[in-house]
């Protein structure tokens, strides 16, 4: 026997991935606590609780079927892939914490900027992971081009989810505008910017 | 290497699936806590949450067995087999809400009537998952023919649990009735209603 | 094509029940609260929350251990299997609340019997489970006389936590000598009572 | 049909091992709660426990990175291996909780040695499968002399973490120097310590 591999094989990779999405997603409605009174009125308090988390259920969503096609082109699971997607689960992990903020205080330009920062550094693990694909389709054009033309629609998004951050203290409603649009765009027919 | 395939396949959607609806099954038991009294009476008061416990894991156990071979069934992970599934799972990680909002307050038709309200809604993700099969099954008399007579009797469970809701309001206990019979119909050896 | 297959395979069967386990034994942990006094007198006061999350932790890893080839001697996943396992991942959702409610009154024989009732609800669960084996195996005189060596053994490690629950009410030391026992049995380079 | 083999494979024990730590690693940002003031300043009193956690996220990451090839190379799922990979899980099991207790009382020599303890109980949970590995390797001259190298990392990496604990009742700071020093050597291109 010779000396053992030393690679995470992707599937692993994803395994561990699935994992820890599954959880992300699924912690989050833990924050939603019964309401205290048992009238509409005390349903209607638990109400900017609800949309935020169903924001966020949304956005995890759809970075985990963008996520599939992403690790699907890896050919390779190099070391800087493995950590560009460890960074992108470590800022998943703040979705729980900006959304039990935002929820509670949805007014609060602080709530709502630092939502949009999480938002901006997964995007940014998005960039990081691509930037790697595309350092692995060198030498097959068709395949760089593709991933190249992601990417622009990766850095956008970004841009506008940087841009989210300093315009809540403008006002929120910007803000809040490009967090309902940037996922209302993937469901577009061309799945422009969030879309593959 | 041409572009890569950017379908979710199916075994990745049942891993995520299984992992989302295992954490829904297993965090709904957090919400029991400790009896504040270490005697009898202290256990009796977790008797209602215990019970809705039982009543909702049995429901998402049905569902679990369900989901798989419906997610067999489907040839391609279309992006509308994936939505209408995501719907599901967003539906269903508000069980454990609705569960510990009824296991406190389960005198109250409100609490009787959301929770009617999201099973309602799990059951319409069922639907349009089957819509989508059905769709998938074009051309083959046989498969649709079924796939219509499990399509029908989704109708009529999505059916009862939404004239649950309204029913909390004239009187908990026919609502309750509804919880409780259509779990125990899935046992009845024709398997109506819920079972496939 | 044909009318797609019913059965659940015995490899999503396992992936579920490993996940619903891997989360079952890791929240248990959420009970232990960082102590209240940095010094080590809080520490101390974590001790007794301390050895039943050990003891727990233990018991459902045996539990994990016994659980595979259980799973991997079934044949075909029937419903009877299917409902037996659900049943005992049912039970084994209620080892976090016991072995909280154990850890807060570790002297009072009203937990230790729920937590001693709870292991023999479990241990059932097994009973079950092995039961449907032994009808599966049945033509195959060699294999139903191991699978009927092994179920007397579940049956005695069934009668002691039973008998562990009247006896909390007599002394609470005997029961958690059963307690402690049967894990410790199952290192015995004879593995008796709870390994195979 | 013959009797049932009583191995774990390896496939279930990574699996089972995967959705452990991804557990682990996704609740610790549950003890992040949102700031009690909506203020900067409120913000700024959740840095000791985000940096914590950014650590603990740091350190159980490279226990996956790690633990892959290890499970790779081993050629059986012995017992030994199974309850050394147990014994490893139930360590790490502590972290979300000394991560909690160490993001509170930050300056508090026990909280920093508890820490160092648990981290050193995971090192030596490696060093018990390194072992088990060497094992295994017997009659391959170049894979045992591969695994006796690592395993010596292991040994001094396992060494830092045990002198951590005392040295928390020196000056804290250089326990934490050994808590930073060691997941900053793993990216050193030699791969030291931790890496392998």
């Amino acid at each position: 026997m010779a000396i053992p591999d030393r690679d995470i094989p992707t599937n692993r990779l994803e395994a561990f991935s699935d994992a820890v999405i599954a959880i992300i997603i699924t912690i989050m409605v833990l924050e939603l606590r019964a309401p205290a009174e048992p009238t509409l009125a005390g349903v209607l308090k638990v109400v900017p609780e609800f949309l935020t988390y169903a924001l966020s259920f949304l956005v995890v969503a759809i970075i985990w079927v963008n996520h599939h096609p992403l690790m699907h082109a890896a050919q390779t699971a190099t070391a800087r892939l493995l950590w560009s997607n460890l960074y992108l689960l470590f800022c998943m992990s703040f979705v729980p914490f900006v959304t039990e903020f935002l929820g509670r205080d949805y007014r609060e330009p602080l709530a709502v900027a630092l939502y949009g920062l999480d938002l901006f550094l997964c995007t940014a693990g998005f960039y990081f992971l691509r930037m790697e694909l595309i350092r692995q389709s060198r030498g097959d054009a068709v395949l760089t081009k593709y991933q190249k033309h992601i990417q622009m629609k990766n850095a956008i998004a970004a841009g506008l989810y940087f841009v989210s951050v300093p315009l809540a203290y403008l006002t929120i409603y910007a803000s809040y505008s490009i967090f309902v649009l940037l996922p209302a765009l993937y469901f577009w027919p061309e799945k422009t910017l969030l879309g593959e």
